[in-house]
């Protein structure tokens, strides 16, 4: 969450719970989080209605998400900027990474794995397309720095390529060996990590300059002060976790109920809800004629997923769940996140963007949306 | 057709009969209209002979495509800026449109959707490829304008893709869910529809400087009077029609005798039938130095196969085939769609054309048609 | 091998043994000649000592492929421009084919097609990727013309697909149709062998500016007289013939003992030491800031084992192996060498390079070799 608000008044320092209530009233996306003590009471009071708590509990995410942002940049805008980069960007995910962290625990692998190719998907399919389309209604014609666009963009290639090997591999020959793959993943997460980290040494340090922008979004919004971002931070990572047990406890009876496979839950929903502060950055940045930061957001966004999300939860896995996690994806989620890294590519390319092309994004998202909803039960695992 | 001609004299008010057979005494390859009554003759005499009325029906199919051509774009010309915009882009693969039609109520639906894939990929590797070839023989080194290519390259990626994913999560799942597959066909074909519409409000409206030059390429050929181009359009549409019955009903035996796969036949024999009146204008567009109208004519006409042509073909299965059409191809069309569209992209991305980069994209071409040409009967179906 | 020495020195006419004697001072690298008689003296004392055959056969041929690049190009460089640059183009992946063919005659298949397919993939993804991280070690920024690149990214790509496609209708069809793939192969390499021969026109020729820079990397480093040039490549072409019999006698068995799949030994162990020459070239070369060149060196090479040394081997092999071989690969071949062709595409597309893009490509070959260590025996055939 970057800019929630049009005017720029500055926030005098205040205490955390009023500093939060103060934002709460400048926002309308922040008023969802009077859901999240209705989520809690709900869960004492009817702990079987799973759809409801699905519903509420998606519906206390959002607002949490978006305070997660905020909080996180606010801390990373106090504490200088080599700190504040790596925490920049190592939290920018955050929210996905609670909510799968959860799943993860609860033994649902299926959720975590659909959840990580959703939130790669999401975030090229729909928050680039949403981006195009929305700036394409309000400007003609949109340019971009293209240079940085594509590099940015061949590194989420690479980096969705690296997660994918395991299931490619595997796919093509359709072996049934698991310890082949368990060793795969396991190396390939140790890997991934120290590319991560490189690449942070990368856009923080020896070539900040080409990421500067999507740093400095935000001129117009005063951050919190330290101790006040720090304790939202905190406190906000500890709720999220909270509702997100609830969310993972009611998600499967709730999916049933509503007509959703798993699949649709994890890619769809979750990866929707996980981005929805990232996408509203990405969209208005988008309206103010802001593109690159957009691209910047969208594409940054997705190669985090890949090189840090993914390979943390595979190592988590060997601590937290009831057996190691690999990076074997079910074979339509690879078909789909190759697709959607390859649009992103050639959106990117350009250096140009119309309406037209937000549109045909995210008809391409509908599409997967709808597959996945259509999925007979039994696929997708 | 856009262009058959190279003297500009100004065609006189005529009857419609008088204006055919001037254009015919103006083009060599209207000559071959001769063949279509030549083809209803033989039909009537010599109802067995298959393989003669398949020749015969492609030799016929040639010139009615490339009058069809020409009288769309006369009507358009008339009937004013939108509604013969609006004309021009729904009418272009008008043949095609109605060869498949013919395919589909006879049951052939391998025909049919070989036909969609050939179509894609013959406008892409054969026509673009052939451009740049022919074009680079007379030019050293052509530019285009990559800023639109690249643009109308990324549509084309978007909207292969949205077809094929019927076809992509069915293959790599391997399940016999005919009923999946068949819903999932249904809402794509209403959402493709909704997202060509959208189209033609973008590079007819809103965004109509991008698409200019495609739109104009005839200003030293004078269009026809609007009765006489509605007629001719709608009798040589009966005609082609009439013809394609024909066709259809000796293409199996045909193929058979003449040795070739059902599957080449629709890729390569009909894609290139169909479309011959565009590989005509986009190849004389080259010779003249025009890539940026080449580029247009290929990667225009290979979206709306895909964006109008298959949805249509879909959604008029429910209606007069003997049950409803699925977007489900084999996986080897898949595979050389997928193939086809990258192909276009990278040749479209430079902005640079060469002879070579023509051979390239033919030389894959051919071994597509090789490949069809060799396969083992009942594969590819 | 273009350019190993830093000093211009001019050498001056001498026998062949003097000047090959001359090189291996100035050079580190061509110490490592001492083990070619240390192999050949070795197989005939321990003839059973597979592992240290094929350590000592390693250790042998990578300065013998030094010396017959140097050679190569000497000849080249005195036979005029025309027949020059056919032989440079020609032999440039002459220690790949001659190892190739060795395998081929004891029919060693999964060693050629692996090795083919490494060959690409090591050229792509470890030899740009180390000359981006190289350069981008001295150098901030580099940049390089992009319109040949992505000409040259784009040939390569249309290359690679045309050698895949046996595999891809195949794989997705899952026909043992032995039979369709021999012939398929047959008449794709005829097919490749002239496009071949159509692309040296085009970049010796009618084209040659576009290729010019890579043709002259040389101008500090004296070439060979034409006899000393003619001996060295003759009797070194022998020595590589000689030294990869006992290569291909000895890799199965050192294989299983140094635990590495024979996928593993033929995708990266013969390509890198097939290509070691060329990488040094490309690494120099991106080191002094001439990135245009190493692209060049990269894609071009991998573009030659594609349309020139794999249909060779496929014709070769109706005439000295057991059985006509097809270019049928392994899916696990396929998805990498499509994966490392677009990953070249999108890292030469921009014209920028930096030292993480570099990692990145190293870290997807990385991934890839660990894979291949990792596959259970009896996969990858």
């Amino acid at each position: 969450m970057r800019k929630f608000e049009e005017t720029s008044t500055i926030a005098p320092p205040r205490s955390a719970i009023g500093t939060v209530l103060a934002e709460v009233r400048r926002s309308p996306l922040f008023t969802l989080i009077v859901f999240v003590p209705v989520v809690f009471l709900f869960e004492q009071v009817f702990p079987e209605a799973h759809t409801w708590l699905f519903v509420l509990s998606i519906a206390a995410i959002v607002p949490l998400a978006a305070l997660l942002s905020r909080a996180t940049e606010s801390v990373a805008a106090k504490t200088g900027d080599a700190v504040g980069g790596l925490l920049n960007a190592t939290l920018g995910n955050l929210t996905e990474l609670v909510i799968s962290l959860a799943a993860l625990q609860a033994g649902q692998y299926l959720l975590v794995k659909a959840s990580i190719a959703g939130a790669i998907v999401t975030n090229t399919l729909f928050m680039l397309g949403g981006a195009f389309l929305i700036g394409g209604l309000k400007h003609h014609l949109q340019e971009f720095n293209r240079v940085n666009a594509r590099f940015q963009a061949s590194l989420l290639f690479l980096a969705t390529i690296a997660i994918l090997v395991p299931s490619l591999i595997s796919e093509v020959d359709r072996t049934p060996a698991v310890a082949f793959s368990q060793k795969l993943s396991l190396g390939l997460a140790i890997l991934l990590i120290a590319v991560y980290g490189l690449g942070m040494l990368f856009s923080l340090r020896t070539h900040r300059e080409l990421f500067a922008s999507a740093g400095h979004a935000d001129v117009d919004e005063a951050p919190w002060s330290l101790p006040v971002g720090t304790v939202v931070l905190t406190v906000v990572t500890l709720l999220v976790a909270m509702v997100s047990e609830i969310f993972v406890g009611s998600v499967q009876v709730a999916a049933q109920h509503l007509g959703m496979t798993p699949a649709f839950v994890g890619f769809i929903v979750v990866a929707l809800v996980g981005g929805a502060a990232e996408m509203t950055s990405a969209f208005s940045a988008a309206r103010a004629n802001r593109l690159d930061l957009s691209v910047g957001i969208a594409l940054g966004s997705a190669a985090q997923i890949a090189l840090f999300v993914a390979p943390v939860l595979v190592l988590v896995s060997y601590f937290i769940g009831p057996e190691p996690m690999s990076l074997q994806f079910w074979p339509g989620a690879v078909a789909m996140m190759l697709i959607a890294t390859m649009a992103a590519s050639l959106l990117s390319n350009g250096g140009h963007a119309a309406w037209y092309a937000g549109v045909m994004a995210l008809a391409v998202y509908a599409i997967f949306a709808l597959t996945l909803f259509l999925l007979p039960p039994g696929t997708g695992q």
